[in-house]
């Protein structure tokens, strides 16, 4: 099987410059001091694979709607997610000094700056979907979205599964210790891009279950491949040292399962994503791809 | 003149404890760790005048509608500003170890909490306004309070008057640089609270226009009152030492215009203020109420 087929390689090329442009575009126009945007953008800019916009942009597709429909929505993704790798990689969290390969933003811009750069980038992104265009979703469905993203990506969600994860740090976890850890510090955000996709294609209810239960999947494939790499992977691929998680006694699928334990979760948990998918009657030749990509990737 | 009339008094008494109780219900029935619950709470319930809450009911009060229908909003706006007290005060920004008399949060929690307990409240935030009954609003003004809250609050508002201010330290500004500080830092906060009770009252442009007049000019004078605080406050009074300002070389208002010139200021902000209100043909008693309490405060 090849990683990257000829046709999800052509819709990467295609919509990760459009969302990356949007996320520019969305900077640069704000009236703010310029060390503010500066940061912002740098992180924003700082690479990676857009995973959660490409999800969305898929979602549309398999309801035969344009990608564009999802494009105000997949830079307040990408916002959030930002935002909290600025947060989590500061000093006070897990102080990490290179994110991608690059310097992290407050090792560039200093603690105060990075702090603020985050919190503006969460509080734009609530304002990116109040924005979306009239013709693309009606204020009801605007508001569905903003309340599913402050869920995902609030107490209940994201950020709870961040102090959860603090607190269960050289601590042995048990396996659901560290689902529930991951199902809300990565998996919530997936699943939102899923949902929002769903959400602006006016799924019915059915449909949305079914996906919510492929992104549940995806999510723990997402987070096992993580832990793997960090094991498997080589510096140069994922931008940081590997075997940090066991240099910090970290509870992760490995370390829990062993390596090859971890391996047949993740084959398990992909092949579930696709099981429930081939149920939706949706065209979902892209989303398979993009969980097969989730699955192997190597950085 | 009183510096609290009776009626206001009877005000504050029903209307505070409202929103002090809403904030806690909204706390206490999320699904998350305790220790973030806690954290966001000890904030929330560390005091404070509720200035911004008293606002937007007193601006519902003034079109003749009920104060409950603003609820949902006010505690919005009360988590907003609680969450840019927690960033503030951490160690990388003011490094304050005391707030109204009782411990910082990161001083109680620690840091890495600290700063995700404001990540939380601001997401809150947003689903608060997202959850405000249909029969109080309809999705076009939930989605225009939304949008405006987020412009308030983020990069072109109190973050970016946060940085401007970070920036501006050590240096001498000229009251211009001073303003644009107050305006964004504080004013624009302030400002929402009025504008959110005009929105919700479904008030026509003319009055919300006069309205954000009034706040622009409540706004100065709070910052002005707060710096006259630093100076001739008590420490009992305002919870924590005076004279910050001077120590830190910061500009205020009685630094670049000396502290007749800024009582002088101040005045004339309360004036103007109370006179763009008596243009507004609403019923301002409380409003003006409140203008004197801002003007006058002792903490």
């Amino acid at each position: 099987m090849k990683l990257q087929p000829e046709r999800l390689n052509t819709f990467i090329s295609e919509y990760k410059p459009l969302v990356e442009d949007q996320l520019k575009t969305a900077i640069i126009q704000l009236n703010a001091p310029e060390a503010l945007k500066s940061s912002m953008l740098y992180s924003l800019q700082a690479g990676g694979k857009r995973i959660r916009p490409l999800l969305l942009f898929a979602t549309l597709k398999a309801f035969g709607h344009k990608p564009e429909v999802g494009l105000d929505a997949a830079a307040a993704i990408e916002m959030i997610h930002t935002y909290s790798l600025i947060h989590d990689d500061l000093p006070s969290m897990d102080d990490d000094d290179l994110r991608r390969g690059k310097p992290t933003n407050h090792k560039v811009y200093g603690e105060a700056t990075a702090i603020l750069a985050g919190d503006a980038l969460l509080t734009l992104s609530f304002k990116m979907i109040g924005n979306i265009r009239p013709e693309y979703a009606d204020a009801n469905v605007k508001l569905a979205l903003i309340n599913r993203l402050a869920e995902a990506a609030g107490a209940e969600g994201m950020v709870g599964g961040q102090v959860a994860d603090m607190e269960g740090e050289g601590k042995k976890l048990t396996i659901q210790e560290l689902e529930y850890i991951h199902i809300n510090k990565t998996g919530r955000l997936l699943a939102f891009s899923i949902l929002a996709g769903a959400e602006l294609a006016h799924a019915d209810q059915t449909v949305k279950e079914k996906l919510y239960e492929f992104a549940h999947h995806i999510g723990l494939a997402f987070q096992i491949r993580d832990d793997i790499l960090d094991i498997e992977g080589t510096e140069e691929n994922i931008g940081k040292p590997i075997g940090s998680d066991t240099e910090n006694e970290k509870s992760t699928y490995p370390s829990l399962l062993s390596l090859e334990g971890a391996k047949k979760a993740l084959t398990d948990h992909i092949c579930k994503a696709k099981q429930v998918l081939s149920t939706t009657g949706l065209d979902t030749t892209l989303l398979e791809e993009i969980t097969d990509l989730i699955g192997l990737r190597n950085s």
